[in-house]
Order: C-alpha cells, then sequence, then structure tokens
C-alpha cells in the first residue's frame, strides 16, 4: 500500500477520469500521484583520446567501471546535471560538448544522456561512491568489467565515430 | 507538509547522509523521497510540408496551438511516448523519425524531447485535451498563439533545418 505526500491517507490504485493508466490516487484529498522516468546524465570524458572511467563504490554493480552519471536533479539542466555528477564521482572538471548518446532503459524506468566532454586537467580523484578513476585508452577498455550497458554502448559508439572522425548523436532503447 | 508514500508518516526535509541535497526523509521507515525532472515527448508530424499542431482544450495555455507532446510514462521508450502522446492529442498516426529537439525548462524541472515525423495519413481528429487539430505551412504558423516557448523554437529550428536541407540535433537550455 501507497500514502499520499500531501494527506498521510492511503491512496487506491486506479485510473482517473480522462486518463487510461492506474494511478495512486488519494481519495481523501483527492490528488492523483504520477510516476515518471528519470533522466540519468554523464559524460564521456576524454583527455589526449583516453577516457576517464570510475569504478563503483556503490551498489548495483559495486566494483564496476563506468562513465561518470547521476540522476537529474531538480532545477537543474541537463549539462549541468552531467558536469556535476562528473565533478562528484571523479573529481573531475570538464569542459562539456555536445550531447552524444540517449538510451532509454524502459525496464528501469530510466533514459541515460551521455554528453561528450574534455578533461580541463589531471586533477580527478574518486568521489565517495567511487574507488578508482583512472584514464584508458582504447586498447585498455575493461569490456568485461563495465558496469551498465548504457556505458558500454556508448563508449563503443565514441571510439566507432572517433575511428571515422565525425562524432554523431545516438539514440537507441535497451530491451 | 509531506508525508512518506510508504509507511504514511510525516517527512522532515533534510540532507541525507551522504548527499548534498535537502530530502524529503521519513524518520519512521527511513526512506528518501527523491525529485527529478520529468521528460516531456512529442514531435513534429509532417505532411507534405506542413505541420499539424493542435489547440489545446486543457490549462495551462488553454486555446494557444502545440505540437503534440505530453509526459512520458513508466514502462515506455521516449519514442513510444511521443507515438502515444501524439495519437492521443490529435489522433494521427506516426512514423517516427530521429530526436530533432530536447529543450530543457529548469525552473519547471522538465526536459522537451520532440522527434521527427511523418504523417501516415490524413485522419487526424482532436482528442479529449484538443480543440482543433490542423496542418500549417511556413507562412500560416500562428506564432503569436504557439502554447510554449520550447514548441516556437522547436518549429522555428525545423522551418530553418528545412531550409537549409538538413535536419540536425538541436540541444538547448531555456532561462
Amino acid at each position: 500500500m501507497k500514502f499520499c505526500p500531501n494527506c498521510g491517507s492511503p491512496n487506491t490504485k486506479r485510473v482517473p477520469p480522462g486518463d487510461a493508466v492506474p494511478r495512486d490516487v488519494c481519495d481523501a484529498c483527492g490528488s492523483v500521484h504520477y510516476q515518471n522516468p528519470k533522466l540519468v546524465v554523464g559524460c564521456v570524458p576524454e583527455w589526449d583520446g583516453r577516457i576517464l572511467l570510475c569504478r563503483r563504490a556503490i551498489e548495483p554493480r559495486y566494483g564496476y567501471w563506468t562513465l561518470p552519471a547521476g540522476f537529474m536533479e531538480n532545477g537543474e539542466t541537463p549539462a549541468q546535471g552531467a558536469i556535476r555528477e562528473t565533478h562528484e564521482e571523479s573529481g573531475a572538471r570538464v569542459d562539456l560538448g555536445a550531447p552524444f548518446s540517449m538510451i532509454s532503459v524502459p525496464y528501469v524506468n530510466q533514459v541515460h544522456l551521455f554528453y561528450r566532454a574534455r578533461l580541463l586537467d589531471l586533477e580527478f580523484k574518486p568521489g565517495e561512491e567511487t574507488l578508482e578513476t583512472a584514464l584508458f585508452e582504447e586498447a585498455r577498455v575493461p569490456w568485461k568489467d563495465i558496469a551498465f550497458r548504457t556505458v558500454s554502448l556508448t563508449l563503443k559508439h565514441w571510439l566507432a565515430d572517433r575511428a571515422r572522425g565525425n562524432f554523431g548523436f545516438h539514440a537507441e532503447d535497451l530491451k
């Protein structure tokens, strides 16, 4: 059972008038509580052809490598969120470029958005949610130890685009 | 005051351990209630060089013209959401193309994402949230009666891109 965040009464699960989907509805105060997908924003930080990855110090996927990324917060733009998450997880400061990949993960109600980025210096160090930060050249990317499919897909697109000398925007959906 | 959706107890607004932002925290059951931006997904439906717009039958911006769009739902991809919202608001069936614009609106915690789209037929008609649906050629777009800045920006990009014969991907932020 879920409760109404506005008045604390128990919710009912039903389709509100004019809607098509069952929602958490509060019969006491009349409010309808929608749940929507979340945006995860991050970047591909590059330095001299190498990519900065972070080894996760938290679940899910503790100990696996990821691009810096996290949930976008209210009040910020996706780019601001990507810069903030990058700094929180890796201590890195980046010059953010264009959006590079947008990969939806409908089974966990998320959309992952990664930007291109250039490291401004080498002053990166693990944040609280990170065990280790390191730069990887293409031949050393730890493919078997990448935390998430959205990250390995983004890395593959990035390396392929670099090889052909033209960075695009890649939208796809995981199943 | 807000209440915990999990147990119905009153929340406290405070910064959880390891976090940097005040959240609604339930001291009774320990859950932390995050609030994150929502994705609004829609499209630019085209038929023979004209664009389908919908005149809103709901607030905000009752009576103003918009591209078909709405909140992305859990369990769907952004493209599925754009197709669903287009059908709900205009009755139109579309062949969805590439993502075209992504405009963040941080002051209302939204990111608007529009796809290119081709109408499959002319069987459109207003849905419950729409007063009127119509195709507009460039010279007749009702610029002064467009409902939202994200829509007028998307239309301007679309018309400019068509004029130069090359559709890109446009990311920007409203202030």
